[in-house]
């Protein structure tokens, strides 16, 4: 085992990272050191690099970002039982403290304590990462290494999904960045039967495109609610999935939803959203729902079954395969917003 | 028969309305003839009454008002079978097309062609009202006339109640008028553990307490969120039952209510509200459901079996008791914010 | 309109039925005249057929069987509103009473006083089928004709899968019928990721194989929970719907089921079961329900859903299509027990 | 610490046990040691002192029993946070693996390798109990001792009546040992309207009564589904909550359970039972549950409301308060048929 590793740092309070050699983490008795095959790059990485009003207030440097990665289990503390060196895992980063009501009655996703690995503590932009043994997660060797990198955001499209009815079911999707894009194939592959893919961005229209949304559309230029109403019986959709966070689409998602539908909260606004609670919610019988996160452990089954019986293609969504130590390149790419998901490979001759 | 009958009549398009002499309703093939016992005013009554914007928008005179009453069966159309004359019944004044997505689904009180007596059409605020079979409930005699006639509002309480989980949850009512007061009980008769009732009135805190509320709470002059916070060991409340339609109240309650809890609205907010999304609900993953009318009819079930179990107290929300002749005193009662329920008489004598 | 019309009858209480001419079919005011297109038979028409102990005690001669079909409409009674003449449908043959506690709470297709067309009532084995407007279901005209007059037994395996959580979990059906093999494809098109098909009849696996379960068992010479166990990591399968009725297949579906799974019987037993409640049932915490008919209507929009999607491949199951005139010949085909489903054309030139 | 404690030992491999002096058990660093305030006798301890076939195929000598209690923290391991000496508490005796599905998807109740302790380890009929920290349940103040201790049984009780809906409906409870009778209050306390307590059985009847049942049958003597289907306007009861594990009780309680009604098992039959799945279960849309143990915590978090709420009078199954020293007299008591809840008093002084 060596002592030292590259890793991409959050060194200083400004815009910009640097990758340097700094110590491999060290591994307490119920810990599992990983080290790090493909990962992933999120929208909050991003965020980190750039320094926005959130990072500033939420990141303390220094700090290893990076939440989203499979690798191989390196080592293993003395108290570990249930993988061992050479396993291949990814981890749900969302370390709950188990002893809150909500992580006591199966909703750990919300516990009141959490701390997030790559945001509270140093991630997996590195060649090594430690994770608890309570959140690695072993997975079958017939899942595609670039698929394991992107768990995290999957599961965050899964757990949004499948968190009410939706086979047979309208469905339209407002915002597809990489999490809305997830969304069309776990839709479809649940039994949505109209999926509307609903995006200004001309780039990821073209990508929900490729991962076959029954309608993608451009409310810059189209008549969304119009076009829905008509394609649903003048009824709307059963289902508005928001990954935009954007108040727009939060508001084409509220008109083009049916009375008694169901409103799945992702995207997150960066300020308050007004809303008609009397028209939009009260009247029609709509139930809106907040998601955060992943469903611990139930959403990690649900998509290792949907990846295993082959039900995701998810390559459209793959844009960039970069070694780690060119992150930045990565970055501008996905400023560029030409991008989608960017996979790192901290041994960078590997990909 | 009587060919004619005194009813209240929203006669035009101001303030104010009349009681008056006009024909009996006629009844076709499928429809029920009652003779009104008691009818009760609500707050939409009042509306119209006042005449303000939402009735200029709504309503279209001449109109008899009134939808919460019971009666009994006066005479039957050709076709009815399931109750005869003679029988003590109550309505539900939803009239639902039966024929839309929502009607075919067990949803029919969100119904996309919804026509309501007593707004929409003429209602019960009169000595004898016309209405379809289909909306006819038969009520057992072991359920007190004042009840009876109350049964619209208790069911929008006990719908909102049970809109979920309560047996063991606490729960805070944000707002004190006759449907809030109502949810006390049925909270408690149904299992919530705590039950907080926050309102600016003071009468209507004061009835509040008689409804048994375990805390009955000032927002004015309290510290809302921290006396919750300490009652409920800092987790904050299960389930929050929205029923001020006040920006202060719908504030308070999110700010209140715990991580994975249920927020049921069912206060019609008189403008647009603000809401940060990503704090109030997305982050803590809240359920928000918009609740409308009575579930048809299931509500209806619930409401019947909860009264001749005898298991609802309601007597402290019965403030007035009149002569329907007296329509207009009973509106200034209302008007003073000094009364919850008031019982209209179409017989004067009876009461 | 013609006076008379081509029919099968069950004429006496004897095996058997003849095709003959009888009046056409009288319509009330709020019924409609169906001319059929195809009808399909089931195994209850079998039963009939054979004149098995089930039907000695449940059918009344003279009757005209059959409730599965599609056609066009010949004529509305004069309060009809929401078909015309021309158009395409079929229908939900369980006519609930609209009156029991059952009907009045979403849950009609298991309503105290239904009447069966086709069982109680004479059904669409014949040119035309008198259909009340409630129970009339309009069809799409992108939806195969041969598909729409299977959707009676389509919908009872719609319900079944769709009775619970069906995406993301491994499901056996056991038993190969008709209704078995369509929810192997609605299992699927809904998200199921493992799908195991038992059966003991070589003609039925081989259909089964076709409809693309991911394992087709023979009980008769595989270790099937053995096999299903290692298929599960030792976990045993999440959902178990029952087709087939038979006590081995039953004791089969519980020795397989995962604690906490859920068992949805619809397959109807001949006699009573042997069931080790405690073992079986209690302490591993299994739901077992009991699954009737269709709910109305919510299972016709859901399986309208996928067959517009195109999410449904039926083909397989349709094995035999042949002239109304010629319906022994069809019942002695199922007696063989190498055919699946078989299709009746009134208009025998027409397939 | 003393190094010595008393405590019930089931020593040998038949019939009886003796109390003696035994070492006080040593805890691991995420261990408990709670000092017993008061135990409370099971069936099951019945079963292991009677030394029945169930108790020689399951039990191995030497074992103390004994899962049901309250105490007080003596000791905690090294690396337990959540509770320290002193403190009040009482626990969840059903060890779970932590990570097999079951658990891992908020099932632990249901874990694949669970571990019972006073079954498969050294129980609480002692001075002192060593319990995992993850098992331990911290009370407050206000909860009463005695009913600390009996809090694993009426979690039973608990874990079955909110199994599914039981607010505003009728139920029926078949078997009224302690948990039957608790179930009674936990049922009217969440809104119950109607409950039916069936039971042989005179001296539990008459607890049945004190538990304020609605009605108290016995099946013996009474037409039991007589006067359900009258008392229920014939349509059958909602719920029916098995706690009798014997064959006419579970007969009784589907002939009088409604169609679409919850059927919910907790009571163990000691051998198969017969049922008619097509007229049971199928054609009425029953759905069926096995219940076992308790939701953790989801139950505990239930139990714990309801009693800090005094929503639950149990004092009336509390029967007997006996020195733990005379185990042997409370055994019989309990075979005697006359006893329903027997406490145990380590320190026999203090009751």
């Amino acid at each position: 085992m060596p002592q030292t590793m590259m890793a991409v740092v959050k060194a200083e309070s400004k815009p910009g990272a640097e990758v340097r050699e700094v110590k491999v983490p060290e591994i307490g008795l119920t810990d599992v050191l990983v080290k790090v095959s493909v990962a992933s790059v999120c929208g909050t990485d991003l965020h980190i690099y750039n320094w926005d009003p959130w990072a500033q207030h939420r990141i303390h440097p220094p700090l290893i970002p990076g939440h989203e990665f499979c690798g191989t289990v390196a080592a293993v503390g003395a108290e570990v039982t249930s993988v061992k060196e050479g396993d291949f895992v990814s981890a749900e980063m969302h370390v709950a403290c188990g002893k809150c009501l909500q992580c006591r009655t199966g909703e750990a996703h919300i516990c009141q304590h959490v701390s997030i690995i790559g945001v509270d503590e140093n991630g997996a932009f590195a060649e090594y990462v430690s994770i608890p043994e309570s959140n690695i997660w072993k997975l079958d060797s017939a899942i595609p290494q670039e698929y394991a990198s992107i768990l995290d955001p999957l599961g965050n499209a899964v757990h949004t999904v499948l968190a009410g009815e939706i086979a047979a079911k309208s469905c339209a999707i407002t915002g597809c960045g990489p999490i809305g894009l997830f969304a069309i194939a776990v839709a479809r592959a649940c039994g949505a039967t109209q999926v509307f893919a609903i995006e200004v961005n001309q780039y990821r229209r073209c990508v929900a495109q490729q991962m076959k949304a029954d309608y993608v559309l451009d409310p810059a230029t189209q008549d969304v609610r119009q076009m829905v109403r008509e394609a649903t019986a003048g009824t709307g959709v059963d289902v508005v999935l928001e990954m935009a966070g954007h108040p727009d689409a939060i508001r084409t998602g509220f008109d083009i939803l049916r009375r008694g539908g169901r409103m799945s909260l992702l995207g997150i606004p960066s300020k308050p959203i007004q809303l008609d609670f009397a028209d939009d919610i009260i009247f029609r019988g709509i139930t809106v729902q907040g998601i955060s996160g992943r469903r611990m452990y139930q959403t990690w089954y649900q998509m290792t079954a949907l990846l295993k019986a082959g039900k995701l293609d998810l390559h459209p969504v793959i844009t960039d395969r970069i070694a780690m130590r060119d992150f930045s390149q990565g970055m501008e790419r996905l400023n560029s917003g030409q991008a989608s998901k960017v996979l790192l490979y901290p041994n960078g001759s590997r990909y």
